[in-house]
């Protein structure tokens, strides 16, 4: 009886959130309504070079929120492996110190307009970096230090091909991805499967993830920044008089995941799994990528909603089918908070721009393209030596205890 | 001996820190006097706007700042329970991610001027969402997960009911309370006390709050978030020609407080407790709140001195009566650092303001109304379940070890 | 056999990073030539007020990023010295607390220039904070709490002095060192080893700095604190239109000296020192800040790879040397972060002035006013009392355990 009545007011709550979501819809609410209304373009064309400047500047602010992203976010969020809490730290140093020249070096050799000497050419070589970082996340445990050198190269050059693929080569003309839930987070999450898929049979024993109560604690800790920094991820790129309508529809995504995944955590295992809160409370932000600017308060708490569901359900459901399926551990579960909610943000786009086939064809094309170059970026880093038992601090630190 | 020559350097430094402070004070300082008298007043109403759009940019990346107060700051300050991390760190984001879309929704459905899409509707429920947080923790330990999640929505109503009494009613024309010292921090402390009376009867053994060096040094990273944005804090809603004064004298606020809980620990402890340092050393921000915007450095510095003060009594002597008041135990002492500290803010714009009745009416008013409503609250909380010992991670969590 | 093929990877991976850095000078790569050309002043006395507030509110976000290095950044930085945390961390609080009021107030009593109400003045405040934080480093776990307050005092007005020497006094004009790599950093360190020259003797035991996991995670993420907010550093007194490419050229410089730091941890010491990581991975922002604003991204990289070399050459081979030439411990290895590679980088400054007697005799004054200082420093500092073994927490605070 106990449960049932724990059940039913997990109902309620959930009753709550939904009817929350509800009143943010313009349709309803005529504040939300009038205040999108009164939005006006601003001709960045017809500024000055102060003015122009002083654009930049604030932009620059964004990017410092991001880079704090990829270092103490995704940084810590890695820590929660017992016993290899310097290689998850060390690797994410070395990921973006590799990956943000390269992404620059490439891009500026290309034909194409990258500009490496303006701050969105930074924010560019930034999203290369997250998305290294989440392919990261699958593989943690089976690769040494040496090997996270040569993935970072790689990675970001398959992530150029896909970025082209996607954005500039015109054969998905039209595809709505603001913020980069299918070309950075689903990307790096399948490329990610992939390269398990094809180093992982090599390992006797699978990675058993450990943790305790401390790496937990450093493990919300990465959680918490990329949660607080979130906003300034998505709004980087958006056109200025956008910007505070895309902080809106992120922050309110991230309630939305955050909520949902605290009751389905507690309404599908019992009691709430502290791996649930520290990763799919995140799930609205990669959903909301794809339609950050174009989307309305009430809808984003939604997206947001519908992605903590999915991610929850990921990490208690469904990736252990995945890990049968490629073979492999799936460390970190990017998965279930980059892929799947990275696609499922991709396909809500569709809800805006009712392109059906330019979505599902580009979403389909990043699952491809990722899982493919992984498997090859896979085959390359087994070159670089393998062993049987997961990698550990031991294997690449000068340990005092 | 050796006891009276510490307390004689104790002495010594006090007396260097309240001339640093002389030092500020324009009649003393020329270089302040024209500083302050430089300060133009730009007419906002004139911008166009793509200047108004860059305001409110600038605006924004303050509004991050808060956010990582929110769940940065207040999340790990209130991780020092031991046993208790995990609850402490998803309480949190829980209730920044309730009460944000709460205040929200409520306030763009109620009359007045709120507008939901500008960033100031984001500041004003960040603040709503400060609140809960300083009222959690004064019931940390003593309520379940599902528990906060209504707790989260009770104060956030309440919350409004009191802003309006106080900014928008008209009762208390011409109050001063810029960065919410009454407003937002004695509020939260005094319904957390209110719940306390209400809940902590029930508890056989009170919660003694166990730490040890990990969860003090995770403890002491949320008080230096809250410290380090702090300034964002006071100075998000004032004229933005004000901005930096309004930095300024929160830092000298917040030095203030630094220096005087570091001398007042030892004097009355003996040896320093650092409980006090994580939290008496923020007192000068909660206590500026009131005038951040109208002090000068000198008068800031000085309010920060008396805060810190007042908040090391608070926890080392003060805080056994208050319990024993209210029948209760406030965990995080949230009375020493937010409740005190707040009023004494709200008492020193009477300095500014000369308005003694409209400052000591809303300073009374806050404290009623929010232990009124806290008792309530705490009623219905009782619905939701009780028990007999204190709550910790095993009560919600799946714990592995 | 497998430890030559380890050299010769990492051999390819130096020669990658080289490569790297040689494909960012403007003689390679015509997008960057561009984007440099591209560059145009802003004329600020043109502007009217409004935009005059702008350009200083965007200044506050970097301030504020500075915040987060003094507190978050030195302050984890230095807890990775085992029982000394309370200590390392409330030491910080007080230097910060101390630091920017002395400052602020000695300046403004003093002829010349200063504005105390202008974000400059704070700005310039904070670079002493981070100066006496530096110097800290040294003589960490050699001095209780009393005496962080009386060194605070003391190392600011010093480095006013050496400020004044190095950019005001005329004798080094035309000095390049706009982000303080010689003023800040440098004289810090310095100024360290000269009170650890005076204060070391005492000690029967040297403090032996014992690490575990845990406190070298908390050192981490101080680290990057320091890594994620150091181009706010460099950046936040440069012109705004020169605002991007040094905030470039510190970026590009941190991650030249984070991959060297890893590869010549390995090449020296076999397996990588999470020591290394934590520190010399920042020397490439240290060594950068002479030329930030004036370099180009390649020769920022190359900065930056050296700086990474020298410093885990310093941490590996040369510190044990300097620490028997002066007598004593260099805890934190500010010498290895801060002292050899900021010299470095003054030095640097000559391949773009071409002013070889400026920049050497600049830092040669540096060397010399930082030890002497810090020696007198010292000998007041055993005024207030010595004893024979290092301290630790149970010194000064209350411990439970």
């Amino acid at each position: 009886m106990k449960t049932n009545r724990n059940v039913g007011m997990l109902i309620v709550f959930l009753l709550i959130t939904i009817a929350m979501a509800a009143a943010f819809f313009p349709s309803v609410n005529h504040n939300v309504a009038e205040g999108m209304a009164s939005i006006t373009a601003i001709d960045m064309d017809s500024l000055d070079g102060a003015t122009r400047t002083i654009f930049d500047s604030i932009t620059y602010a964004r990017s410092i929120h991001i880079l704090a992203m990829l270092l103490l976010g995704f940084g810590f969020l890695m820590t929660f492996l017992r016993g290899h809490e310097f290689t998850s730290l060390t690797a994410t140093f070395l990921a973006v110190s590799i990956s943000i020249p390269v992404y620059m070096i490439v891009k500026s050799f290309l034909p194409g307009e990258f500009e490496v000497m303006h701050i969105n050419g930074f924010l560019f070589a930034e999203f290369a970096a997250a998305s290294l970082l989440i392919c990261m996340g699958a593989v943690l445990g089976r690769l040494k230090m040496d090997q996270y050198f040569v993935l970072g190269i790689l990675f970001t050059i398959a992530y150029i091909f896909n970025e082209w693929l996607l954005l500039e080569s015109g054969i998905f003309q039209g595809f709505l991805d603001t913020g980069g839930s299918v070309a950075i987070h689903a990307f790096g999450a399948y490329f990610g499967l992939g390269v398990v898929a094809m180093t992982d049979k090599k390992f006797a024993g699978k990675p058993a993830p450990q943790m305790d109560k401390i790496s937990n604690e450093f493990c919300l800790l990465g959680s918490m920044v990329l949660w607080v920094f979130w906003p300034s991820f998505t709004s980087s790129v958006v056109a200025p008089e956008l910007g505070y309508s895309t902080v809106l529809n992120t922050v309110l995504a991230l309630c939305g995941s955050t909520l949902a995944t605290f009751i389905f955590s507690k309404l599908i295992r019992g009691k709430v799994e502290i791996e649930d809160i520290a990763n799919a409370a995140l799930a609205g932000g990669v959903c909301i990528g794809s339609t950050c600017s174009t989307a309305n308060p009430g809808f984003s708490m939604v997206i947001g909603i519908c992605a903590g569901i999915l991610s929850t359900l990921g990490f208690a459901v469904i990736a252990p089918k995945v890990c049968k399926l490629i073979r492999g551990t799936d460390t970190c579960g990017v998965h279930n908070l980059h892929g799947m909610p990275g696609l499922l943000g991709g396909l809500f786009a569709i809800a805006i721009t009712g392109n059906v086939g330019v979505q599902v064809g580009a979403v389909v094309c990043t699952v491809v393209v990722g899982l493919v170059l992984g498997r090859i970026c896979g085959a390359i880093l087994g070159f670089f030596g393998t062993k049987e038992d997961t990698y550990g601090d031991e294997d690449d630190f000068i340990l005092e205890e």
